[in-house]
């Protein structure tokens, strides 16, 4: 198998490149000192690393997977905003005995992400370097094609709380990984692989190559969505985040989680998964009181006034003990909800699924 | 000394925004999904990535100058689009016994370059995350203010040839940190480098924190530059890249660079030094014949056809033997100068001073 220190950079660049789909708004693609954009009005911009070891195994995700997913990643920022994604640049670093087909196929994956999730979206420019281990730095730019951007700090009480994506499938996913194809220290290994992706192929599917809804972020910012974020972290986590930019208590709804994503694409989906399995990358939105939800939002609870007595008598907690709860916080059935999280540096969230 | 692991991520996320500062373009900064930028017409975005071993040495390098030099890198691209930077986004990764000063550090560095060689411009958005080495990957924009793009390709017989920058110098410092600062086998250590600081610290500087003339960028555009770059990897090999680009020959003279850049800040530079160092990260640019030059660019040759005799005789051969002459091709003093070259997997540059 060649590998990238055989070929060298101008070779790899060249089968990369290859596999690359330009995009749209791309006036001028790879190969100048940058890539040249058109743009009507403003634009949003996003960058998310994904970094072998803490971000994938290569035991587990293969080449195409990882592609896809660091697409998806940062669409789904751009979709958060109520923008369309119109570039990513992307930046490999690797060791030299890397193969090139790995990267080829990341490129292909890349490619496929943005051809099904984001039409018109493509890689516009990037960069090779040398790393210990594989490294992929992207960033996405996306146009407001006019329209205000959806902030997290927007929702009011009185609010719908919606969701769209898979919920808690790829932490799922991600869990029965680490019992079924890890060793007892948690490091990864691909025995039992095949036969987890026979037997649990959604909770995989959905850990190794997210389909996050873009389309459903401008659709919701077209449907007077007031805040809206990316649920990479959980549910809870990033729901707390939510409320807490927008100064409010953000109270979900168990029977309306259970009612909407307790059951997903033939697998049965726990509360706890729902509300701290990560990499879900789907869109959390808040729309006024009766509006229509776009295609593919379900009601998953409502927003009340900060630091006030919830529907069941308990008074909102923050998330961070030293936060003060009228600066927001998270309720699940009327109890002050404290969310699990995911810290790079210190913490792995797994889930028994 | 607190490392990222003992912090976490959420206080070394404050700890880095504390000593950021913010870009005019951005009216949502970071914190969001997104960051929003300001925007009247097409934009510009490069990627380039730092990667501790290959692109630097701790031993060597201090916080403040990555910062600088990570962002002198991108902007020096935004520039040589004849572009306005407008905004970074920074994915730093790290092992968790990183000292958080180190971040900080890094952060100072990026603001002062932004504030010194690019004001208005700042870092809008970023990711932490967890890495066998310090690893940087930075993101540029930058605003064409309604000027077309200055590409690489469109240099024409009877341009002038110019450069803005340091040329060589910072090429020679990495040379003297490979002599002085280093084993036998080429690993860093810090022995010797208080002297170098004080017996070549204009070489050194340039190595370190490069004051790339960005500002020229969008004067040279102004001024009618026909093709332009960052020259990088070295002169030699970026004035092959810009030849091809534009399928002519690019005919530096020897003496027009002796006389411009043969002594800069001090230093006698060798021709050597100023053809094959690599990362001084001025501008490369042609002008038509008989255009008032931007203050910083010195004329240091012409542009001739692709593929024909030249001044000395000699035809032109092409940068990689495989390329045909006629495809572009690089000149020096009349003859036919094949550069050397950075290849990320497999070389390293190296000049005897």
């Amino acid at each position: 198998m060649q590998t990238v220190g055989e070929l060298g950079e101008a070779g790899v660049l060249a089968r990369i490149l290859a596999r690359l789909s330009p995009a749209a708004a791309a006036t001028v693609g790879p190969g100048d000192d940058c890539a040249v954009l058109t743009s009507a009005g403003d634009i949003v911009v996003t960058t998310d690393t994904m970094i072998e070891g803490p971000d994938f195994r290569l035991a587990w995700h293969d080449g195409f997977d990882l592609g896809w997913k660091l697409a998806a990643t940062n669409l789904s920022d751009v979709a958060a905003m109520g923008a369309t994604p119109t570039a990513l640049t992307v930046a490999l670093a690797c060791p030299k005995s890397t193969p090139v087909a790995l990267l080829e196929e990341i490129s292909r994956g890349l490619s496929a992400a943005c051809a099904e999730l984001a039409p018109g979206c493509g890689v516009v420019g990037g960069d090779l370097g040398q790393a210990p281990v594989l490294t992929a730095a992207v960033t996405a730019l996306g146009d407001l094609e006019g329209r205000a951007p959806v902030l997290r700090s927007g929702a009011r009480p009185g609010d719908v709380v919606a969701y769209s994506g898979t919920l808690g499938l790829a932490g799922m996913g991600l869990a029965l990984l680490f019992e079924r194809s890890a060793d007892d220290a948690g490091v990864a290994h691909s025995d039992g692989l095949a036969e987890l992706r026979s037997s649990h192929g959604a909770e995989l599917a959905a850990q190794f190559a997210p389909r996050s809804p873009i389309a459903g972020g401008r659709a919701a910012s077209a449907a007077g969505a007031t805040a809206m974020m990316d649920v990479s972290d959980g549910l809870a986590l990033d729901a707390a985040r939510l409320a807490r930019a927008s100064r409010v208590e953000v109270r979900l709804s168990g029977e309306l989680l259970e009612a909407g994503f307790g059951a997903q694409q033939g697998v049965v989906v726990p509360l706890r998964a729902m509300l701290e399995g990560g990499e879900d990358h789907g869109l959390l939105a808040t729309f006024p009181a009766g509006a229509a939800l776009p295609a593919g939002f379900l009601p998953i609870g409502e927003v009340g006034e900060a630091g006030v007595v919830g529907e069941a008598g308990v008074v909102g907690e923050a998330v961070n003990s030293t936060d003060d709860p009228a600066l927001g916080s998270l309720s699940v059935n009327g109890e002050t909800y404290a969310p699990g999280g995911w810290d790079p540096y210190n913490k792995l969230t797994t889930l028994s699924s």
